[in-house]
């Protein structure tokens, strides 16, 4: 059994029998991140996520989502990631990180908070949203890198065959990012696909890969807004989803000139955006 | 095309041949939540959540928020909803919901912030997550209501039928109330498993139907810890769900008295807790 997954005794019912049997669950427990970071009073620490995960791969979690949340801008702004706390008392996981800073990191918190812009005009929509992430600085993506579509369709086959813990549980999300030659650079798997994403975004930020415009990434779920959102920070070019994607996601990836595909599955797929960087 | 779906023109590609076509997508736009009610100062207005969400149900969504994150704990809490601020310009929708309290509502916005408890000896876990739950109030649930296999076996098919957008678009999860008897009570679409838990539940509260012990709550995607506290707080005892459940949702059911079924699908289905409930 995978470290993700933990087995419960259960019965499965079919047509008036009860057969009892251990059945594998993917794990989800809470995460705590924890900034340490410099201020003019000097140093500071604050809790800045609670979020529900598969315990594995903490450190590429943290460090994926402050990047994808933008509170940092390369690995040299990381002094340390450490689990921290005791191990919790029902599963043994450290169910802590804590991020130190190096000193000269700017830390803008307010930005956690300001995703959606609001104005007198519209309120809040999918335009303000939009607008927020050009206000970050993020620009449309350059076309350079171009994948062929045998390429394409043959990385769910290689997702699936990644996917150790889904295969017990049924349970967990996957996300990997794989070059235009077909490979798999790096994959990861969680309860969510948020935690997916920045898993993967966050194992490249420590590889010093970032931002990575000859890759792409392919998540196992839906594509939605904040997928492609992060995916876009990470300057990855084009987001390939296993179902169907969001309007807002097809909205995003059109206005910084992405590539959005849907429904890739057996040998077909949707371009919701995008077409120009797929060949045959 | 229903309200919940945008057409989108794409190319589907198979076999290097680009067919162009209209595609329906779901539509995902953030929702803002504001809350006026009485402080010792006076009438007060605060923001207090932004959800990308489906448009549709808005009233729902936030009286099943405001309900599910007890801030409220009767229909009787609610003065007015009412959607607010012009039409977004991109979409014509209202994206802003503002719900007025009675005057005599004690409003405590700290619970939103104090989901999860810290405390030194675990850090934070599954177990505080758990203890954080009893802290508010709910206890474990009375196994007065009985639900037949038969009748189980039965709702995702009614659940399907009842999903209009996601027939057009893959993009929707669904969540549905039913009864003992097998009569879908209420049931709602959105891009957020979340959302449309809150919507129905939103919907029963503003029928003055909560607590509901006799009902089952369906839900179309996986069963996480984040469901299963909702089903909780509407005080109905069983969850559905046509995939897998997560560890701490397990947990969670079997610390309260409640049924958890997974992967419902054809003539089978898995429970996790509490089966009691489950007659032939």
């Amino acid at each position: 059994m995978g470290a993700g997954s933990h087995a419960f005794d259960i019965n499965k019912i079919r047509k008036g029998q009860r057969s009892p049997m251990a059945d594998s669950v993917a794990i989800e427990e809470p995460l705590e991140i924890r900034l340490g970071f410099n201020t003019p009073e000097g140093r500071a620490s604050k809790s800045i996520s609670i979020t529900m995960r598969t315990p594995g791969n903490d450190a590429e979690l943290a460090a994926g989502f402050l990047y994808t949340e933008a509170i940092i801008t390369s690995a040299s702004d990381i002094l340390s990631i450490e689990a921290c706390g005791p191990p919790a008392p029902d599963s043994g996981n450290h169910n802590v990180v804590r991020v130190e800073l190096q000193g000269n990191v700017e830390v803008d918190l307010g930005r956690l908070q300001r995703h959606f812009y609001t104005t007198s005009s519209c309120g809040v929509c999918g335009k303000a949203s939009l607008d927020a992430l050009r206000i970050t600085g993020r620009d449309a993506l350059d076309n350079d890198t171009v994948f062929s579509e045998a390429q394409l369709v043959a990385i769910p086959g290689k997702l699936r065959a990644a996917q150790q813990t889904f295969e017990e549980t049924g349970g967990l999300h996957a996300a990997a990012v794989f070059s235009a030659a077909g490979q798999i650079v790096a994959s990861m798997e969680d309860i969510g696909r948020h935690n997916a994403v920045d898993k993967v975004i966050g194992r490249l930020l420590l590889d010093n890969q970032l931002p990575a415009p000859h890759l792409g990434m392919m998540v196992s779920g839906r594509a939605s807004f904040e997928l492609m959102q992060k995916t876009l920070v990470a300057g990855i070019p084009l987001l390939a989803a296993v179902s169907a994607p969001s309007s807002l996601a097809v909205q995003l990836a059109r206005e910084f000139n992405m590539t959005l595909i849907g429904f890739l599955r057996g040998e077909t797929f949707n371009v919701y955006s995008g077409d120009e960087r797929i060949c045959p």
